[in-house]
């Protein structure tokens, strides 16, 4: 074993993250790293299917892997369970919660990005947002216990109030949320409860902008909200949210009673991204070089949502998408094992995969390259790409099942509450949040 | 639709209450009984293989079902997510939390039992109990959280504290932890954590009694402490717990410094057993006939856990177990149904099917008549046994899977800690409680 290995620390086990450690992982004795990966939670995301968590559609533990588990049998691997309160850049240490002071030659900072209210977090109490596996069945918990109170309201308005649902946002997030609600109301409300008419459901996505999924060609955010608007969805564009509370949202002058509020409207860095003290962005994203280093910091590394990268020649920075963030990762890995050996950096270059959006069963629009694809074979490219990336063979297996079980019988069989406060909590941000 | 249908209401769907459900619904508009059944959660759960989520080798969901899927179909029976404030035996009404009073011609109490902390029930924040979901999404994360720790440990008392586990009780419920701790040790620790020593995590096993599963024979209590001990759990019977708090637990004047200490010992009936005011047992459960019904309320059922029925020239009561409770709720169904119809009542019969329990993977005992087995055979009669009850499809063909997929690559794919206060919270009382 080398002696004099260089420490490499990795911050983050989402998409970036793991696939920096993944990268630089080797499984055998003859690495010249040695990584830490640290994670405040022990499990990896698949974050594209939690939104199926949250309608009750996959069990947590379907789109969810132990971190230690994925990163299984590379020996120049350590994984920490711990919350990283800082980073000193001029002595190269990782601050641990409980003070402890790990020192690298090389840190890539992966944390990723939060739910942000834009400077309304007092609304999170009352509209959570979708990030980690714990909001995931929050949503779950607030949805099914509004169908279960509808069914025992006696005054028709609180009936019609519990049965309107709000979601903020019309991205990805939003849209999945949105038409997943409409799939669940009409699969289990009319056999599964006695009392409610499943024309009764409302659901309304509200978006600011004056059409959904911005990333997409317009005629895609199109026939996107035809899709939805088959579903049931009401589809609110270029109106903006100015209140949140427990009754329900106040857009664009007017008051919509819902019994749940879901925020898919935004995400900010980790706040990990100011406390390194190095030049962000407007959107408070660290700015990174074309070798996705901190400029004057060679050692420093920021991937992912934490990163504003701006390809040389383009003008605006590429996505928070987990593609870049997956590209980056194995760019810096090989930049780092090939310094140590002596090698010269790379620059990075995004290979665009272009995007994916599913709306309900059956339903998506996808744009990738010049292809536009929209319906159901959008719909199945889509399944067969997140099964392909779906860490884990076990889960690919058991999210499969569930998923064909599910489209054949609709009985969304993962309709469990869980988590014993019934009052609403404090939900979408801080949840991957580790700095002061 | 016959339109003096009597109204029955069962309280609960545990075992007990979802077969009773089962029984009296109907799949035709014939039937003369309208059926409510009411439960605090919307799910049933299997409790045999709650431990199994506890230790995350299975999903929540593997071993729930939402009620209202189990009973879908049968268009009688309505079902209603509340918590039951208390029953007018006399007026023969329930009265919800939110004040609702429901009346009823025959009522089936089954909503069964809670943990016991012997009138100490400080030590519930510091001894988490396995009654529902929650309680094992509970378990499960201190479990794998005191692992975590003792990875980061650098102080080796802190680091032998944080690998002690100390399981209270030696009845099937502890028995199955504490084995389950052993297998989850060595399954995971010398593959996934760098710095711990599989050998250093120690799992003591605490009984009252003079030896483990009182229910069964001697000779098989004995085989039972063996495998037990070949597992390497330390088995103290004969001990009494004097303290338990964030430190560990004081048995026998002795202190084990334990980073998670886990309860098994003991149920006590629901709390609303006692709030129906007619007379109790010792243990605290309704004194009820030989036709499952309260004497001189003939319309007043209890059933399951919280019932104490002593068959015709026994001495003994029957134990709380899931084919008591199911043969009753039988019984009690087909007794409201002939009676409605003209019928006489029948006398229940116990068909006692014998006592099973698992001790880690491969290894159990049985007793069923005059057999008595155990290890690997025992073992795959508990794994048929326990999959053939599973409810739904869908769930025992997804916990056959993972199951077969544990055995083979014994990576406990379900290790994901959720939840998100990290510092001990109450655990097991109270957890399926309903009364004041």
């Amino acid at each position: 074993m080398p002696t004099d290995r260089k420490r490499v620390i990795v911050v983050g086990a989402g998409f970036g993250g793991l696939a920096a450690a993944k990268a630089l992982g080797s499984r055998d004795d003859g690495s010249p790293v040695e990584v830490t990966v640290i994670d405040r939670l022990n499990y990896f995301l698949f974050q594209p299917l939690l939104y199926q968590v949250a309608m009750a559609g996959l069990s947590a533990t379907d789109v969810a892997y132990p971190i230690r588990a994925a990163l299984h049998g590379r020996r120049n691997i350590s994984v920490l369970l711990a919350e990283v309160d800082g980073v000193d850049v001029a002595a190269r240490t990782v601050r641990l919660d409980d003070g402890t002071a790990l020192s690298y030659d090389y840190l890539v900072m992966a944390a990723g990005a939060h739910t942000s209210y834009f400077g309304h977090d007092q609304w999170a109490t009352f509209a959570p947002g979708l990030k980690d596996l714990d909001d995931a069945l929050v949503i779950r918990k607030r949805v099914l216990t509004a169908l279960e109170g509808a069914e025992r309201a006696s005054d028709p308005a609180e009936r019609q109030r519990l049965l309107t649902f709000v979601v903020v946002g019309g991205g990805p997030t939003g849209v999945e949320l949105a038409g997943a609600i409409a799939d669940l109301s009409r699969d289990i409300l009319a056999v599964d409860f006695k009392r409610l008419d499943r024309k009764a459901v409302r659901v309304v996505l509200v978006e600011m902008a004056d059409r959904i999924l911005t990333p997409f060609d317009p005629p895609l955010s199109e026939r996107a909200r035809a899709q939805l608007e088959d579903l049931g969805v009401e589809v609110r564009t270029g109106v903006r949210v100015e209140a949140v509370d427990a009754g329900g949202v106040r857009v664009g002058g007017e008051t919509l009673h819902a019994g749940t509020v879901l925020w898919g409207a935004g995400v900010r860095p980790s706040p990990l991204a100011a406390a390194l003290g190095v030049p962000l962005d407007r959107a408070g994203r660290v700015l990174v070089g074309q070798d996705c280093a901190v400029p004057g910091h060679p050692e420093l590394f920021v991937i992912g949502d934490m990163a504003s990268f701006t390809p040389d020649g383009a003008e605006t920075p590429l996505p928070g998408i987990s593609p870049v963030a997956i590209q980056q990762a194995r760019l810096v890995a090989r930049n780092i094992l090939d310094e140590v050996r002596g090698f010269p950096r790379q620059h990075f270059r995004y290979f665009d995969k272009g995007f994916m959006a599913t709306i309900g069963r059956a339903r998506a629009v996808a744009q990738l390259g010049r292809l536009r694809l929209s319906g159901l074979i959008a719909w199945l490219m889509w399944v067969f790409v997140h099964l392909w990336y779906l860490v884990g063979f076990r889960n690919r297996l058991a999210v499969f099942t569930n998923w064909i079980w599910a489209y054949i019988v609709s009985r969304h069989g993962a309709r469990v509450i869980t988590g014993r406060p019934m009052s609403p909590t404090p939900g979408g941000s801080q949840s991957r949040a580790s700095a002061p």
